[in-house]
């Protein structure tokens, strides 16, 4: 197929949810298959990236990164393959993450996107666990968290995308693993496949108690992507010097006025002497081969699972794709793929 | 006088106060001066450390210290003379601080007894910039911290104890400073008399707006004294690697249901790749001589004042003098000096 004879599908930010977004908040638009300029190529996006992290662009305040503006093209990781360049690194044939947005096609000047080898591992994996989700989980875990051996780290979301892989690595690194995720077949999912040492269930009614059962020593980490109940229940468990890496905040990102609950609990971090510490994964773009070295080779002995929940369809899914998140209808990475 | 023949006026705790304390929370007894056995000394305490933290020692629930049993003499840091002993390292005559109670007369085996020089500074100030409150303010603000060099250092409950402490170290330390306290007559002694760079009323309407102007460029460390509105305000203010040290919430110490309100910006601290971190002072002990060398210096020099709010009067004075914390009607460290 050639990029100039095809259509661009895209989806755009229509307007800024007030609480849980709508498919109303985004609208489908079509364009010719941009042309690459010099110092450009073009992207044929077959996977998007569906992460929690895409609702704070949603919105109008500061974040870590400025908002997607009204009108503007959905922000959104995918991966794909160059289908035409101009740019001395990339030649079409080569596949590629990066930061293409919500569309069929993406014109790039090479900022920010990686080649990646198809044969190490499948597009959606270079999405998850060899891309910014395993990034985040390894980062996260060791250099915010400084999990060590012996340590019990507890994960929220445990069951998502991040805290799978989170709840991986710490067992691969000799920690006790206890993750928090809902409903029982996520909790088997994660002793049975997973590895974990134990597995929480949030739903239950007897949540608080079944946590203190399963880490009665305490927490050395807490990695919390939850945020809202689960970071304060967290917080009551802590031991003398832990620390809390804060990852996200998916049950609160659609609150109706915008803001998440505080963390009453946080006085335990002057009591137990620990932290509370937050990171941005891209801070750490410098060390990703590190960190995806070690992880290829931990996916190739089988101690680690990159488990992708693939969704196929079109970019008009987008809005349904990314609401399982915040419905927890997943098991891992939600990734989806483009017919 | 004879430690055997008077009488020793104790502050008791009465009931656990839900809310703001009041007077009935305690009772006033009357026993024997205790005599030293074999491996203790007496204490005469001529003064008493008033300080937030025993709020939270009236309480049930865990802190970094088991509450106050009821019954028990209330637990209070103080100062006094010894009057008799049978302890080798301990003399009459000596001057000493330790956890001595709201009481006039104190049995001790030493545990935590420090022998103060009255050459040096008055008992007081051996309760204030050379006690607990210089210790608090240096290892939170240089170990916790990690305050350097040209940091803008915001401190909330800057014209009380320890945050009058932490801004003038952090102004020896060459950081701008910045003070959060009620009212113009404190913030004008902040600036005026100990040289914080800003100060800011936090009761005036115009408050967010002032403290944003006061610090233009961010927040690298913000020292916490009160929690509440105040945490979040400051969190609001962070710069990218900023730290906040969880040194106490006054602010909260008497919310009806006993615990205090969640930053709801905790999320900043994801968006600055910030950290909260608490502390106990007490984990520093063996570091306590390191500190108090320094400051003795800067007494000395004339760089640092030792500000102590004195109540004469005697232990039955204690829960007014405590409460005068939570009123905000203090400059500097309030001791009660007994009669």
């Amino acid at each position: 197929m050639s990029a100039s004879c095809a259509e661009n599908r895209q989806v755009r930010l229509a307007a800024r949810p007030h609480g849980e977004p709508t498919p109303a908040d985004w609208r489908v638009s079509t364009e010719p298959v941009p042309e690459a300029g010099e110092g450009e190529f073009v992207v044929r996006v077959s996977h998007i990236s569906i992460d929690p992290t895409i609702r704070g662009w949603m919105n109008g305040g500061k974040g870590y990164m400025a908002p997607v503006g009204i009108g503007d093209v959905m922000r959104a990781l995918g991966a794909g393959m160059v289908i035409a360049s101009r740019h001395s690194g990339f030649s079409p044939g080569q596949h590629v993450t990066g930061m293409f947005g919500v569309q069929e096609y993406a014109l790039s000047d090479g900022d920010g996107v990686v080649e990646v080898d198809i044969d190490t591992a499948p597009l959606s994996t270079h999405l998850h666990a060899l891309g910014m989700t395993g990034m985040t989980a390894y980062f996260g875990l060791f250099d915010i968290g400084r999990a060590k051996r012996g340590d019990t780290v507890l994960v929220s979301g445990a069951a998502g995308a991040v805290g799978s892989m989170v709840g991986q690595l710490a067992r691969i690194h000799r920690c006790r693993v206890v993750g928090i995720a809902g409903g029982p077949s996520k909790c088997s999912w994660l002793t049975d496949e997973l590895g974990f040492d134990a597995a929480v269930d949030y739903r239950d009614s007897e949540f608080s108690r079944a946590l203190r059962a399963a880490t009665p020593d305490g927490v050395d980490v807490y990695f919390d992507n939850v945020g809202g109940v689960l970071l304060d229940t967290g917080l009551a468990r802590l031991r003398r010097g832990a620390r809390v890496v804060l990852s996200g905040a998916i049950s609160q990102y659609n609150n109706p006025d915008g803001r998440p609950a505080g963390p009453r609990n946080y006085l335990n971090l002057i009591f137990q002497r620990a932290r509370m510490e937050g990171f941005v994964v891209l801070d750490y773009a410098d060390r990703y081969g590190e960190a995806a070295t070690r992880i290829a080779g931990w996916l190739r002995s089988g101690e680690l699972q990159s488990r992708e929940d693939v969704v196929i369809g079109g970019v008009d899914d987008f809005p349904a794709t990314l609401m399982r998140l915040f419905r927890g209808e997943n098991l891992g990475k939600v990734v989806l793929e483009l017919t």
